[in-house]
């Protein structure tokens, strides 16, 4: 179905939940979804997955296990005292997921194939626990064309290693295309939300996703290198003239697969680097997590936003999600506690 | 250069060191291997990794762990009192890296660009480290194509989604084709360590690597699913027909690069289920466990073989990396150590 405007709709179903393109799921007796040490049969996914809203995902374990203590504190949720977060897939030892409240935060590993396997999972899993309108976002990190590092992208679309706004794979012996598109309305929701006071740019642009970090992306510090330096300058600069922006791994499929399910979706990464300067990250461990954190804060804003306009967290009123009521003094009792024999 | 029979002869240097066909990264200053924690300015990659004859890789840190340790009993490498395996790349949060004396033990993730990348940096260590004629193994799980579950497969060679037998990849927006070839002697090497006591087949076949886990290999239970089962099963046969014996993820990029660098590698992978009779895995997992040792087995006895022929290890008389004198006293000794209070 085509708007005015030329736009393919998103394609859900009208009460908005999660459409399977698959009319043999239900008639399977239970799904196991393998790669999440999750299944229909074994778990209760209505319960432990119907309030999910936000479905976020990052490259690895380590920083989506941070986003998801960041965003508890972010929305002020709060968990019984003498818990805390469990990676759900501990069991699959290949993505980790952690959920606070309406948020999944879950990592996909690095490259196409690898986020590609959790999203027909993850789509299957908001599916079986009759999740509504879920959005999608990709938080992760680029090399940057023409931006200084610290930047924060918002992918306008995807593109593949040789400019197709299309993911294809091959299926049965053919190859399928899928539009990689991402949903205009939200790229613009998340633009608003830049605050003035950030100390960085916020931007939108389109993201070239390739199949290699070396050789793919023009990188002459690989195990192999057949191109000179003017030869990658002159690609670079035709990648400016395309309005590419920033490159990556993964949001080519992220945005195809989503699309076909009706899933809005974004991505925003932040650039670590200005490809048109080098190859190789030299920025130092510290300035390399502080940027991080941007692209998690802007996605923060917008769940904040969200559950604030929903009536479901009071904007100025959250104190963070451990039972905290001095910080300085809890502080002291955790250093006494510790020095103690 | 091309050999008499018309095999492209390995492409390495005259004393076996590793090639790298990059001639930049001798006049870097220093090489940072980025998603490996490593540097060839911070870390002496000579004392640390010079004595490496062996580089193997499965997809997941929990899996490359399990082999480390099970290496290190079968070659009887021994660690001084006190200490015990630490993952040398754990603050990559990418890729899990073990050693065991002459043997590497790495995670690749899943799927092409995953272990591509992992590809680049492992083979420029192996340079920096000055290595000379390592072997590169893949040890992993597939879908088998008419194959008992358990059985087996040494890859001949690895052809992509669409049959090619070759890695396609965008460098500077042309396609660069890079053969995915494997060593026939290694082949015929690994398949003489069959053991007539071995409860499984052991086979040599071609292996198709897909960029995807469901729609990619046929399979009808993903998030989408455009074919019908007559349709997937007439793909399958035609795979049958085209020699394929097995699918996976990694090995069309595992054979091209290691091919392409001069290093001897093999593929060999278990196959957890036979796709001619269904989709979904419902192997019990103490099952799964046993099959995926099959390949490790196989691959520790070209090892062992190796370090014998070397005179590295008597394999008759070697009694595990802990300093067991009795295993009976030994773990009478944990017990009481536990029960005290």
């Amino acid at each position: 179905m085509a708007s005015p405007n030329g736009d393919e709709e998103l394609d859900e179903y009208p009460d908005g939940s999660v459409r399977l393109r698959n009319p043999n799921i239900e008639l399977m007796d239970q799904d196991i979804l393998y790669h999440l040490a999750l299944g229909s049969g074994s778990h209760d996914l209505v319960s432990m997955f119907g309030d999910v809203k936000f479905v976020c995902m990052g490259g690895t374990p380590k920083r989506v296990e941070q986003f998801a203590f960041y965003i508890m504190q972010e929305i002020g949720h709060k968990l019984p005292a003498g818990t805390t977060l469990l990676d759900i897939s501990q069991f699959s030892y290949r993505y980790s997921m952690y959920k606070v409240g309406p948020v999944l935060s879950i990592s996909h590993g690095m490259g196409i194939p690898s986020v590609g396997i959790l999203l027909h999972e993850v789509i299957k899993l908001m599916y079986h626990a009759g999740v509504t309108d879920p959005i999608f976002f990709r938080i992760g990190t680029s090399g940057g064309i023409n931006l200084e590092g610290g930047t924060v992208v918002i992918s306008e679309e995807a593109v593949d290693g040789m400019l197709n706004p299309c993911f294809e794979l091959p299926v049965l012996g053919k190859i399928v295309r899928r539009p990689a598109k991402l949903d205009k309305g939200l790229i613009k929701e998340l633009l608003a939300l830049r605050d003035p006071e950030d100390p960085y740019d916020t931007v939108v642009g389109k993201t070239m996703c390739t199949m290699d970090f070396y050789e793919g992306q023009g990188r002459m510090d690989g195990a192999f290198c057949d191109f000179s330096e003017s030869d990658k300058m002159e690609y670079l600069q035709k990648l400016q003239r395309n309005d590419i922006i920033n490159i990556e791994m993964e949001s080519l499929a992220f945005a195809a697969l989503t699309h076909h399910a009706g899933i809005k979706s974004a991505v925003i990464c932040v650039a670590i680097i200005d490809r048109l300067k080098g190859d190789q990250i030299h920025t130092p461990k510290e300035v390399l997590d502080e940027w991080q954190i941007r692209p998690q804060k802007l996605v923060s804003r917008y769940i904040k936003r969200y559950l604030h306009m929903k009536g479901r967290i009071l904007l100025d009123d959250y104190s963070g999600s451990s039972c905290v009521k001095s910080p300085r003094r809890f502080k002291l009792v955790q250093q006494e506690s510790e020095s103690y024999d």
